[in-house]
């Protein structure tokens, strides 16, 4: 079963920058962006009606293989950002999720929670970036996600064909 | 059985402050030396002939229970600290370790490898603290290690015993 | 001026457990909660009318300089926790907190929202600790809080006045 | 001045994987893999013979801009492993460096000592990764450093020169 090329809409997910999070640039040091990817992808997970650490217990997980990230601005303590997540292809075997960190002013992040749509809204882009993911048991052997855990794989199959224009 | 309050000898692990232990107050975050009080208590007791590593896989665990830290002088980005470590206190349950952080000359650390003793050289205390633990299973029930694991806890009575002033 | 024992209200933040917080013992890293505890201040003095990323602005600096934490029970990954945090004295010169991070029930969490009050409810605690600080300004050097910045002293004056049970 | 794409040597960092690296997947949490890159980096220009400690003081920084990381097998806590760091290309406002996390044998490690070369050693590959830095001000203003710290981009041009293969 080859890789879908289909994208989910965007889900948001809130933060605010802690103090720990920065480095003596006086910025938020590079790697922790990768945390809120994280907890972005956990976030459109829980939305799609499934949690991560439901997977996990059935001894399922999903770690990340590959990434690509540009950082464009730097984020800064006590910032509010908005983690944008959303699917960008899948498979049974395979996970793919697009990435972006804005700075949206508070008219524009209360937009965002009363209409999710497909357009994410300008904000300012801080971080963007991209992850890869395989499906593995906790031997790190790759499994079969429509097999093992069908029920969540029906969720990422709807959660993309409602995007699908062509559908 | 008892907490026997007897010490070990000192033991000595050199780091190098790294720059994402760094936040934007441009010293240590204070946290992160709670990691380097982990890593002297892990090279301490592989001095002892014992990888902490090999405890896990058996399944017994030593959390922290209890810590306590005074934070002396801030540590900055790429210093070449030392982080000196000793049992406090052991029983066939509880363990109990003091850490310092210190700042020393080369030539001060240069000594330290060659001749490991009772007292510390002075340096620069940067942090101390204490960490109080317990022995769990994988389910973090209590467990006696002169049991579980007797070669370790012969070696943590010969390393104190070594130090016993009336011994 | 001596430091008065005087305690201000609770004061509540919600957080959810991050995946990279944990460790291979399969629960959060305990330093990880040290993260949490100056979340937790962070907020208190955001709902005194004041955020702390202002005092950083005018060259103000909190440093911890002591700490003592007891862990209880571990905090899990995802589980939703409550850390409540409050002021337990406080002089010209320097501030101190007590802080404690628990679980709470859905129900007992919507009840801390309408009715902050003096006494926490019982939830499961899972860590309790104490930081200690000082104000020094960029060189470290220590400063006078109510004269280098008179209207936050007044704010944490008003803090612990309002609970003062003589007053 | 146009970016070279010339290839410094190999230069290599010896590490021991932390417990706090580590997360619930019993694994080193990936994002940390990229602090490594951070020391690997800050060692090669070390032994260039510039401390990028100097370099900060002087008010140049060189943030990341954009990374790409693979991750092939997963670190482990208490691993030995090896940064293999080398520059990729060099121009007067930018740096480029390759990364490599590797896990070699006791004897591959006592030979990298003796004779650093052109070619990593097999070992096995852990993570790789490429890192794009620009110089710039405290301001995050784009800054030239063959006129900022001429001394050091001259460093960097006998690194990349020396194995120039046309050279």
């Amino acid at each position: 079963m080859m890789e879908m090329e289909q994208y989910s809409r965007w889900f948001y997910t809130q933060l605010r920058v802690r103090y720990q999070e920065t480095d003596q640039m006086g910025v938020v040091y590079h790697a922790n962006c990768l945390n809120w990817f994280e907890i972005g992808r956990t976030e459109l997970i829980r939305e799609l009606g499934i949690q991560y650490i439901d997977i996990e217990k059935r001894g399922l997980l999903l770690p990340v293989t590959e990434l690509t990230t540009k950082f464009r601005m730097p984020a800064r303590y006590d910032d509010q950002i908005t983690v944008c997540t959303r699917i960008a292809a899948y498979s049974s075997r395979k996970l793919h999720f697009q990435s972006e960190v804005r700075l949206f002013s508070d008219e524009e992040r209360n937009a965002l929670d009363s209409s999710p749509s497909s357009t994410v809204p300008e904000g300012k882009l801080l971080v963007s970036g991209e992850t890869h993911h395989v499906w593995v048991n906790r031997d790190f052997r790759p499994v079969r996600m429509d097999k093992e855990a069908p029920e969540l794989f029906v969720c990422l199959e709807q959660a993309v064909e409602r995007m699908d224009p062509d559908a």
